[in-house]
């Protein structure tokens, strides 16, 4: 299996992609191609020991900022790397594509060069999140931000593809992210949506609130995708917060002082179970192709596991499953 | 001064609504009048010492479900005391109506019976929210969940007349909740709401993300209501998330387990400036009267408070100050 690289997306690119990308192929049985500025990815590669032909490479002379409009940038920057990492992947030189650069411009590419599945008008964003029972995914958060309801009902189709396909589990239950329980509640958009996830054959539990969100309450939660990045956003922060807060409260206290050593001496699973870098990459559903977006902040951990996604993805035809399922859904009629 | 109180309002209604009442009579300078069963406020009341010229009683036969259908219900039960309260708010009964109960039905009933204050379309509920720096201000979390432009703008405007006159700080900074900082980010809704807000003669600082809800980036974040909701309602559950996530860690080692019970000893200044009880109330800004909302899961001591900030507000003549603040916005252009 090859996984095409995006060598220069992500704060702290090309270093952490580049150690991530040898930290995988030094354990997992698979090939590389690194996208982007040859001289400069070849040199921070001396550095390290790895099998030599699991590495390759690819030139791409431009580089689209983190902070760059998608649209433009996709079409100005054609000797981008992200851009040329998915023509790449288009013509079959890859079995996935990873980068954790511009995520608009990610979404934007893909769907203008790889196209949507058919039948698929919008890709989503699907990321895991930790909950106090097992994993769930949350899916849109961020490609598409003013969706309709057909939109988020491939989305929960398209997720429970690949939650029984990746994660094992037959049947997940699925929850619309809405403002109150009962099919009453929230906009047009969601009131619509409820109605199509009902008349579905997903396991659809109904509405649930933000508070359910860590709850475990259901294995997927479809959103709309601005929400959805809001809801990422502050929940990401929402845990610095609060440690924040905490140690800032026992450090004024010599009882406390002790026990936030403690505490941060032994929380190494908490740390664990919220730490993004655990999952390393979000699903690009929706794509005719294997898309995973990095975190901006991405780590050299976080590529790695990364690019482990990737290649669950490629190996278990999550996109087949899904071709399958959207077929099945409309056949069942 | 006078306080009409929904005493059926709330998930411990009607005992926690007269604990928290006996509290803020017994502690300040007010009356109060408890709408509801009286005979059963009666019976409870008995039990407390208080000055008995400062609780008055209004009688309402109907109570409003908590999950009741907002609209529907204002209708169907006109002697709820959530009707018959703001119908005696209206008569000059009273200075301020304060319920725990159905959020929808207090915002539509006060919309209803009071009516919006002059230029203004749509009332926005706003709430205290704790930051690494200073208090700042969330509006709208969920009283209008598919706002135009200008009651964004109208809510930015109210929340600064807020601010100036209550939290005495001028010339609050704003910030527009929104996926990117870039002006060009976010649906249309947000693109325009970001225009007006620059034209404005707000203190607007531009969009902010997800993540700096809790960074005190800003002193008033505007965001629609059914975002507002969500954010809300994850913040809240985030914070418990932790809590249990760090305790399930901790408690698996003995050090750990030392650990979290030094720290919950000692961490009362956290758990003060993230509890709701705090703040108490929300304020529904924008109508023609003042109208607070507590929170469902409202104990005495948020009911206490949320008394305290409907004396402030009306105290501070925050309505004349929001109407002052409307004309100049207009004026000035």
């Amino acid at each position: 299996m090859k996984i095409i690289v995006d060598a220069m997306g992500g704060d702290y690119a090309p270093q952490a992609v580049i150690e991530g990308v040898v930290q995988a192929v030094r354990e997992w049985d698979l090939q590389v191609i690194l996208v982007g500025d040859e001289e400069k990815i070849k040199f921070l590669l001396n550095k390290y020991r790895y099998p030599k032909e699991k590495i390759q490479f690819y030139p791409a002379t431009e580089v689209i900022g983190m902070s760059e409009s998608p649209a433009l940038s996709v079409k100005k920057k054609r000797d981008s790397s992200i851009v040329v990492g998915l023509e790449m992947l288009k013509q079959g030189k890859g079995d996935a594509f990873f980068s954790a650069g511009n995520t608009g411009a990610v979404v934007c590419a893909s769907a203008l060069i790889l196209d949507c599945l058919e039948s698929i008008e919008r890709p989503g964003i699907a990321i895991h999140i930790p909950t106090l029972k097992e994993k769930s995914i949350l899916i849109d958060v961020g490609a598409n931000i003013d969706p309709k309801p057909i939109h988020l009902l491939h989305y929960a189709i398209m997720a429970k593809a690949y939650f029984e396909t990746v994660l094992n589990k037959n049947n997940p239950s699925i929850g619309l992210l809405n403002i109150g329980e009962e099919e009453s509640k929230g906009t047009e958009l969601m009131r619509h949506t409820y109605q199509l996830l009902s008349e579905s054959n997903v396991n659809f539990l109904g509405n649930i609130e933000g508070k359910d969100l860590f709850s475990g309450k259901c294995d997927i939660i479809i959103c709309d995708g601005f929400v959805g990045n809001i809801a990422l956003k502050i929940s990401e922060s929402m845990l610095e917060f609060a440690r924040s807060l905490l140690k800032k409260s026992l450090m004024n206290n010599p009882l406390g002082f002790l026990g936030w050593g403690l505490m941060s001496l032994t929380s190494g699973r908490t740390k664990h179970q919220v730490d993004y870098t655990e999952y390393g990459g979000a699903l690009l559903l929706g794509i005719n192709g294997v898309v995973i977006i990095g975190h901006g902040r991405s780590n050299p951990k976080a590529i790695k596991n990364a690019i482990r996604v990737a290649q669950q993805e490629v190996t278990r035809q999550v996109n087949t499953k899904i071709l399958n399922a959207i077929r099945n859904n409309y056949e069942k009629k």
